[in-house]
């Protein structure tokens, strides 16, 4: 099983490539350089004798840094291994720093390029190096855990957080192949898996009804050993067809990417409530999936049979449908107001409007988000 | 007196406005927002009643720094200075950073935009830190020196230097509009715009004979008071549309921008050798461009007339022709090997094929740079 799925942007194109074991062909596949662009005698992504970074953190470079490294060097690449430690907390301009550093002692050039091995935090990161040495060298997502797989890896953001605001600091830098090996998941955390399950769930909801009908006629997915190597497939490839149909269609986010955040409006507030501890970004956005949901529900634009079916999914994936407890609706809405995304002083949510499509709107009656807070409230 | 030239790219288009006393109107040219992609109705290039940065050091603040507020203000703008230490030894992250802090503090948004008062570093600096602010937002460059304004402030480059590098760490982000009011040049230092001047001279070799020769012309350039309005104003618009021409025909240096460098690989490394104080910018480039005029002609490239009429320009400017004393050649060979632009270990000059054109070669045997530097040593 094994698939392949172009991402078309004007400026360069490039290939998510889905392969269990696929690891063991990192190596070879840069090296042989296929991709939408590119024709039979296009040449490498990465001329092989160049120098790579290969950026990891302590837990998967354990389970999968020998294997990664083993194919690159057999494909004639030289790899320096930098291995910084785990955590969203790390997500900083010091690491992008220590990137830097390694960048220069190994002399990279124009055609070297960084390799992030890892989950969503060290491709952002190794991504935003990689925009920013030399104004913009050569990176390859290789993401390890569900959500980064699914979301982080594709479309090109990059970035690490600002002291005071997640991901404020930032650049786009589309890599060169996004390549996800599904059966590195054996390792990812339960609770990390179901992370990566909420944007899949978020995916049939706004773009896909083939997916959302998938995990409705699966009898389990909350954790890895309860999914089929078929529906793994199926998740993931249809999750990057759609998150590659958005970027395509909107690079930069001038538009229609903006659905991607469904679940995100209210998930952000909470997560920011909660410290980025107590309830991790999944949770959260499992959480805004069900408030967007009713308030799309109580403005009449969604029906409540889809309302509930999307409830079901949530709950089958073992993610949260409530507010986590102790949290204020007061200070919720305040959160709401100072989110990156508010423009002149509106909220946007993204509203379902069917299974498989929804819009950004920013006629949401603030009543009425509160009114829905208080219903989705742990008792 | 009043120039427009567009700088024509596939993905954001963009102004440069040469206009003596066009500080004044840097706010209303902002708010009525003409420029090459945009039509009659197109909108302002920055919103009024939007925040901006505005980006400065000491002294430019000091003489220029009320009007363009005053100006902004007026425009309708809601502005907060930032003045950073004046110097190359400040191009760094640590800088960044404090624009990074103060945008933070002011809540700027994605439609905000920030503006570079000043010369080079300011440019550069003010630029990276917009490309990194929520992916990107709006810059307005407005230099402040002759080389800034020919040079730095267009076409995009912007970012940092890394403690062991110059300018490794950085992105392309274009502006919005570059504005040009040479009656500021009457406060730079002379030797600042002597700088200058080696940038135009470049151009005329490069890619402008009608430049080159309305310098001949010209009975002195070696300081402002003795360049007529005229010339100013033609040294200006000239260097600005070649340096708009190479950067539209090759907006990432894949390989015209390279001709761009003429001067700049034995510049480089006097400038590095020399702890980039003894020569500035301007005249490393000046010393270069002697270099490299000297290789094309011992390689049969460039006739001899040629080359010593571009002496008598570099000497017109009052700029160095020979390396500073005490420079050992085994050094400068070693620094060359050295430069970021080397590919695959071969040094690439770039050498004029007659007065207007230039092409880029890796074929220039060590040897001849040798044999040339000797020449030019001082006595
Ligand atoms: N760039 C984008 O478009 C985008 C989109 C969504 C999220 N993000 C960012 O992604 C980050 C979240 O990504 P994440 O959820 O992957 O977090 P993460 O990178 O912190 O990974 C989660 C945890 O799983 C571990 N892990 C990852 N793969 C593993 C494996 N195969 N085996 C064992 N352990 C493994 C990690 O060590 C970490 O502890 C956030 O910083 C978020 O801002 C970016
Ligand atoms: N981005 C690019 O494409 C590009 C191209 C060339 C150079 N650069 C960068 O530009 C920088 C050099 O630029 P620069 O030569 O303008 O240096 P600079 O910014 O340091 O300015 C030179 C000096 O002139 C002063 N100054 C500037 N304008 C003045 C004015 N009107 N009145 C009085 N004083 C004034 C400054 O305070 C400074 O002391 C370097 O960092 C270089 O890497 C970038
Ligand atoms: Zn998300
Ligand atoms: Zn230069």
């Amino acid at each position: 099983m094994k698939s392949v799925i172009p991402v078309k942007l004007p400026q360069q194109s490039y290939d998510i490539r889905i392969a269990p074991g696929g690891l063991d062909y990192l190596g070879p596949w840069l090296a042989a350089g296929s991709g939408p662009d590119l024709g039979p005698d296009s040449g490498p992504l990465v001329r092989p004798g160049q120098k790579l970074l290969l950026v990891s953190n302590p837990v998967v470079f354990k389970h999968y840094g020998k294997s990664a490294i083993a194919s690159l060097e057999q494909a004639g690449y030289s790899v320096s291994p930098l291995i910084l430690p785990a955590g969203e907390r790390y997500k900083t301009m010091r690491s992008i720093e220590k990137i830097h550093n390694l960048a220069f002692e190994q002399r990279l050039e124009r055609g070297s390029a960084m390799v992030a091995l890892g989950g969503g935090v060290i491709g952002d990161m190794t991504g935003f190096a990689a925009a920013t040495w030399l104004r913009g060298i050569a990176v390859i997502q290789v993401p390890t855990s569900l959500l980064a797989m699914v979301d982080a890896a594709i479309g090109g953001k990059t970035g690490v957080n600002h002291p005071q605001g997640k991901n404020l600091i930032g650049a786009f830098h589309q890599p060169k192949l996004v390549l996800i090996d599904p059966t590195v998941l054996a390792t990812l955390p339960v609770r990390e898996f179901r992370a990566g399950v909420s944007e899949v769930i978020k995916y049939g909801v706004i773009w896909d009804r083939p997916l959302f009908e998938a995990l409705e006629a699966a009898p389990r997915f909350d954790r890895q050993r309860t999914v089929s190597d078929d529906l793994l497939q199926m998740m993931l490839t249809h999750s990057c067809q759609a998150k590659a149909d958005v970027v395509a269609a909107d690079e930069k986010e001038g538009g229609l990417r903006a659905i991607l955040n469904y679940g995100h409006t209210v998930g952000h507030a909470v997560e920011s409530l909660t410290g980025y501890r107590q309830v991790n970004h999944g949770e959260a956005v499992a959480i805004g999936m069900v408030a967007a949901g009713k308030i799309a529900e109580e403005m009449g634009l969604w029906e409540a049979s889809a309302v509930q079916r999307q409830q079901v999914l949530i709950e089958k994936a073992a993610l949260p449908t409530q507010l986590p407890a102790g949290l204020n609706i007061d200070n919720i809405a305040i959160a709401l107001q100072s989110d990156k995304k508010v423009q002149a002083g509106k909220v946007r949510f993204v509203l379902p409007q069917q299974i498989g499509a929804a819009f950004v709107s920013d006629q949401v009656d603030p009543a009425l988000v509160r009114q829905v807070l208080t219903q989705i409230q742990s008792a």
